[in-house]
């Protein structure tokens, strides 16, 4: 990438009748938010003026035809939609939900072909954007199988003190315990494990692992997906030098503020996760897709439809997705740039300290 | 009861080798406690000195044969248990599961015999206090059985802003979809608000219901409970006059404040209620046993046997219980002192306006 250009963010408008250009907009007033980043919104300018105008927002933006083009003083917005598109705020619409689509296919594109460098999306209605193309539950779904590269996908929630990853994530909460295998779970820390390290730098993070049961399954009276599966994966991996622990009954774990002593929350289902996440976060939380070449951030609200119009809507969360997507893209690159060249290693096995670098002798001899 | 008597608090010990003793302990060591009620500690005098000694506590108390006797200036305690009981701080011993159960079955007889008006309990092991007369998974459960005479105990977890209830205890994941009927729900929504009623004087209480899979089911692609037994229990209620409401998403639940907006939350099962609640309680929560005669209250951590001996408890949860318990007890005097005397009805349906009450008329005319 060149050093003087800034890192160019693609941002996806989303349900155009959600809150999305809301707290879009929003987050643009502060022209701040320019001085490390270049935004690029696909979507529909015509939306973006209607929704400025109705929340009498000051956001200033530029029709540009393609990414390349994106200006260091505004935001940029490139147009994905039919002509025709109207917006009704806070409604359900298929063509709503076909140009929340457009807009994604498009970013997507640009991505591959290197016109930005990640991606935030605002949400989506998950109705009305299934079509031949979009058959998904939601956007980490199908960035998995746009841009995977046959790689999954590690949903995880975060805020600056926490991030929680699920195991399982939109099932039915009765296929839950079936679904949590052996294999999963050790894929899942692995790759929980990975991120941390590669998108958080912390080198060998802690991973505190929720049970899948009430009180941690009570030693079998609560059911024995603990005692079966999730503790001798966790035996396994501690035994190949990871550093992961539990299983923890999920009820007291947040309340005894329990999470503060690890990097890294793995827990088994979505409400389990989510719900004391969010109750915690209030509002500044943020959705990270981990494991993909491609990183994308997203607020953790909805379309929010009943909130459309209205000038309520608060941008933190989309703000937060933002900064935290830089923040991932620079560890990253500084991790790729530590990497590059690397230490030869002095020697393969410590042995005992006769085994130690004597830097005090001359090698020469 | 004897307006001139303060109300008399049977308090028992649970595990001795618990965080009961400390926080108990530390609870009476302000003597202002005392103006309001009179605590009779189920237990063991010993292990209560022992403690005091051990944590370095000045709180002073008696020891007295039955909770007549109890004084107004100091704890009292009751014996309870084998002279030969050792406490082993943080050991789960058989013997301390039979001090624990002895203590509670002292207290239930003699809240049975009118000599105390309500039950705080310290928590209990789960394991250690299993016995022929004490085979069920909790308090809850053993209280339902000795005090309910058939009637169900309704478990809510609360603090000054919050008021969850759970439509399932302590179950396995796997089993909580098929004990969720609209027969389940309908009793224990019902149960909540005669609870909210009698018990925090709140005439016209709002339920708030959560779903049982994420996003509220998204509309039958995460699940149909929400359809098929969920949703037709609340249209059934609201019909017959309830204020019920739901079912929510229980992720973004709580994490929008949407608790705020009603008098009681009830939960689908365990983890869902409890991690939220406890994550935004913080030590301060209180577990209150509704629908029986009896009131019961505990704090809602357990015996914490990691911590014991440390000096590190807090007793605030215990003191919010033994509050809360107060509160409860004054209420329900107050509901039976208003429902005493009843006002005459004056007319039985209301038709028309025709139909008012003529105060201003002579009705001896």
């Amino acid at each position: 990438m060149d050093k003087k250009r800034k890192i160019r963010i693609g941002i996806t408008h989303g349900d155009p009748n959600g809150i999305g250009y809301e707290v879009i907009l929003k987050t643009f007033q502060d022209e701040q938010m320019l001085e490390f980043c270049t935004p690029v919104l696909y979507g529909s300018p015509k939306a973006a003026a209607y929704y400025r105008k109705t929340l009498g927002l000051q956001t200033g933006f530029s029709i540009v035809q393609n990414a390349l083009e994106a200006s260091n003083e505004r935001l940029s917005v490139i147009n994905c939609c039919d002509d025709n598109l109207k917006v009704e705020m806070g409604a359900s619409e298929p063509a709503a939900g076909a140009a929340a689509l457009a807009a994604l296919e498009r970013a997507v594109k640009d991505y591959q072909e290197g016109a930005i460098d990640l991606i935030v999306t605002a949400p989506i209605n998950k109705h009305t954007i299934q079509s031949e193309d979009f058959h998904f539950p939601g956007h980490t779904e199908y960035l998995e199988d746009r841009l995977g590269n046959g790689r999954h996908a590690l949903m995880i929630l975060m805020n600056d003190n926490l991030r929680v990853a699920l195991a399982t994530g939109h099932l039915p909460l009765k296929d839950v315990s079936a679904a949590i295998t052996k294999e999963l779970l050790i894929d899942k820390i692995n790759r929980f494990a990975d991120s941390l390290k590669l998108d958080f730098g912390i080198d060998k993070p802690r991973i505190a692992v929720l049970s899948l049961n009430p009180h941690a399954g009570d030693n079998g009276l609560l059911g024995d997906e603990e005692q079966k599966v999730i503790q001798p994966v966790i035996e396994d991996l501690t035994a190949k030098g990871r550093f992961v622990f539990g299983p923890y009954a999920a009820d007291g774990f947040f309340g005894s503020n329990n999470q503060t002593h690890f990097d890294g929350v793995l827990a088994m289902y979505h409400d389990q996760g989510l719900a004391p996440f969010k109750a915690l976060s209030m509002g500044s939380g943020v959705n990270f897709t981990a494991g993909l070449d491609v990183i994308r951030t997203s607020p953790d609200h909805g379309t929010a439809f009943g909130l459309v119009g209205k000038n309520e809507a608060d941008e933190s969360s989309f703000r937060t997705a933002i900064y935290t997507a830089i923040d991932i893209y620079r560890q990253r690159m500084q991790e790729r740039l530590i990497r590059k060249n690397p230490l030869r290693k002095q020697y393969f096995d410590k042995r005992d300290d006769s085994d130690k670098l004597r830097l005090d002798q001359d090698t020469t001899n």
